[in-house]
């Protein structure tokens, strides 16, 4: 049974202020866990996290996770505006984007991020946006450009992310050497190598051995093309444990693996210092962050059914996935009289079911229902499908208090595309 | 090949006005078959479509259906008000929910909504809702009341919605009798039966048996409880034919058979004449929307890539359930130079494709490409995951005129329920 951040009487103090269903973040754990992350690579001169905005796109949180010097990774127009609220701007934004716009371009250029190319391509379609009559000033020299590499079959693939030769993103190797030597010709100096190849992955080989691929990777382009890197960014992708019988990433453990790595393949083989990037979102916020709801029916036909006022709106990843998620009865931690039940919500689709099947204390009209590690890819991938809304987002702070970092949206927010004038 | 209702040139004209991408729906072919549905049913006196606003929660699309004497099926507050807002109200609302909150029954209670219950316990809620001090004014004698049945493991099921029996809708046979017997000794008087046991249907004797089984049961608790039922709702889930060897349901024929049911069901097992209702979404508009994109990028790898302006949030069925909708890229319909693409869009999330090796013309970057069959669950369903913004929709007038009927979504709206001013 996983512990809570607050009890049954602090969640009816919350409620009374904020109506469930709310998203709650535990800043201090979110804390803890940042300063760990930073601490377990601490032996890399530079190492950066820059944190997945996609995963939890408040800027509340970003502020939290800058006091870690944890930079934005950024994919849309939104996000990169999203960072420069909370005043990370210049190399403080990785921006690793696909399929990608001319006016993100030109955004991303404005602000100063490091541009992550997804493909050949878009390096000329990059230099068209920003910079039309070329490089009459010599702005490339200052800049920081990377690629995505895509190993295609040379790596195995990731469960949830497939098999990289089916994936949209990044470049073939042959299309790398022949991108860094077109950038080296332009006179951009400044280099970066990218990959992203895992989704919620736990396995922390599979981490040590992409950060393994890229220093190898890394080396080779630098020996047939003479560019230095300053930096690998490995990506994000390390999982969380959802389930009861899965186990936290060790970061202590994926760092070592690295360092051996780095030891062997980048100082051992003669290269210049790199620094260790990562993009990591799930793992940053994803165990921080609680769904709350309370029972509104329960139900009995063919199974027995809890109703809350939550809805897949609130987290789709149990609908969408079939993803489990952990879930708490606050002040019905101990009961030993349990149910089974179906815990849904009241989108009109079947799909919409918190958990299925899952014993449960006895649940009544009114009961908290906390579901857990809602806080990556949450409320960030809401709907409002069936006309429902999105809830509110709070912030518990390490002493206690809790403030709104988000509000609940109203059906004027849901109407706000409509003009009903000109019915 | 489908036949689009507008042509390269009449797409230049109207991206002019409307950047890429937008939904649009072709107003005169979607009267056509709005017609063409009521002239099926036109045995049965008092037959009426209640459109399931959740597919497609547009009011000037509801507007459109009103001139067919379509109803609204709301599920929800917002599909509620929307309902009210084209002037659907009272009977003309068939208010199908499930685990509902007090304030929608509410709501649909003072709009003289047909509401139908979910569960059996929802009529105490109700009543404790919208009658506290319960029947004083002998209200409940002017109202319908209806009860959704769950057939359980007596009806097979349907691919989408799944087993009845695992299905977290409605009422048990035991349930139903009980609840019309409380509900008479209330003083209703009014009453209705219905179930909803299909999602995107093709097959006719799916329906028509549906329909049989509400017929039979009808009857028996006419006869069991002296009850008189004023409709059946056969509910929706008539399908459309996505893919290029599946057919439409033919109306026609399965209006033959649920009459020929009808005939000897309740004609001649001596009931009273039933209203028969239907609460179809996806047939009712699906086929009338296009989503029209242009092409941004395209991207050679392991496989080939064109990547659109649009991405999951504006159509997500092929991501969610790897759904097939037809491509068509005008100008360039008749073109014999083919190749094979995923086609893409920009959300970072490699599910992010309209369609996956699919054999198309050859595309350039700023080809049109129409999507089809995206008129229903489609910019309903729509995300802003990843920051990415809602699109515009259009309607196209019989006259061939072109109106906007939702704005596209700014970075404002996005950001609307943030408060920047607290970080």
């Amino acid at each position: 049974m996983r512990k809570l951040p607050f009890t049954r009487e602090k969640l009816d103090e919350i409620a009374a202020k904020w109506p469930t269903p709310f998203h709650i973040y535990d800043e201090k754990a979110m804390r803890d866990n940042a300063r760990r992350l930073r601490k377990a690579f601490a032996w890399n001169k530079g190492f950066r996290e820059y944190f997945a905005v996609k995963a939890a796109p408040n800027p509340h949180l970003m502020k939290v996770l800058k006091d870690f010097d944890f930079g934005s990774d950024c994919s849309s127009m939104a996000e990169l505006v999203l960072a420069e609220k909370v005043g990370n701007v210049g190399e403080s934004i990785m921006f690793t984007s696909n399929d990608t716009p001319a006016e993100e371009f030109r955004k991303a250029w404005e602000l100063g991020a490091i541009i992550n190319l997804d493909d050949i391509t878009h390096w000329d379609f990059l230099l068209d946006a920003c910079l039309p009559g070329r490089d009459a000033a010599g702005q490339l020299a200052g800049r920081v450009m990377c690629c995505r590499y895509n190993p295609g079959p040379l790596k195995g693939g990731n469960a949830i992310i497939g098999k990289p030769e089916e994936a949209k993103y990044g470049f073939t190797r042959e299309q790398l050497f022949a991108c860094y030597e077109k950038m080296k010709a332009a006179g951009v100096k400044r280099f970066g190598l990218h990959t992203m190849v895992a989704s919620n992955e736990l396995d922390p080989e599979y981490i040590i051995d992409t950060a393994k691929m890229l220093f190898s990777l890394a080396r080779e382009i630098h020996e047939k093309t003479g560019i230095d890197f300053e930096f690998v960014n490995i990506g994000g992708g390390i999982g969380i444990p959802y389930r009861p019988e899965q186990k936290a990433m060790d970061f202590e453990y994926v760092s070592a693996g690295i360092q051996r790595a780095y030891d062997e393949l980048v100082t051992g083989g003669g290269m210049k210092p790199l620094r260790l990037y990562m993009e990591c979102g799930r793992c940053i916020t994803g165990p921080y962050g609680y769904l709350v709801a309370k029972v509104r029916h329960v139900k009995n036909t063919y199974r027995l059914y809890a109703g809350l006022d939550a809805c897949m709106s609130n987290l789709m990843r149990p609908a969408l996935y079939g993803a489990y998620h952990e879930i708490v009865v606050p002040g019905k931690e101990d009961s030993t009289e349990t149910s089974v039940y179906d815990v849904t919500g009241s989108l009109c689709e079947n799909n919409d079911k918190f958990a299925i099947q899952r014993v449960l204390p006895v649940l009544e009209r009114g009961d908290f229902v906390v579901i857990c590690d809602a806080g990556a890819h949450g409320h960030a991938m809401g709907f409002q499908y069936n006309g429902k809304l999105r809830s509110a987002e709070l912030l518990l702070g390490p002493d206690g208090s809790v403030r709104e970092i988000r509000r609940a949206e109203t059906l004027d927010d849901y109407f706000a595309t409509l003009d009903f004038g000109a019915l």
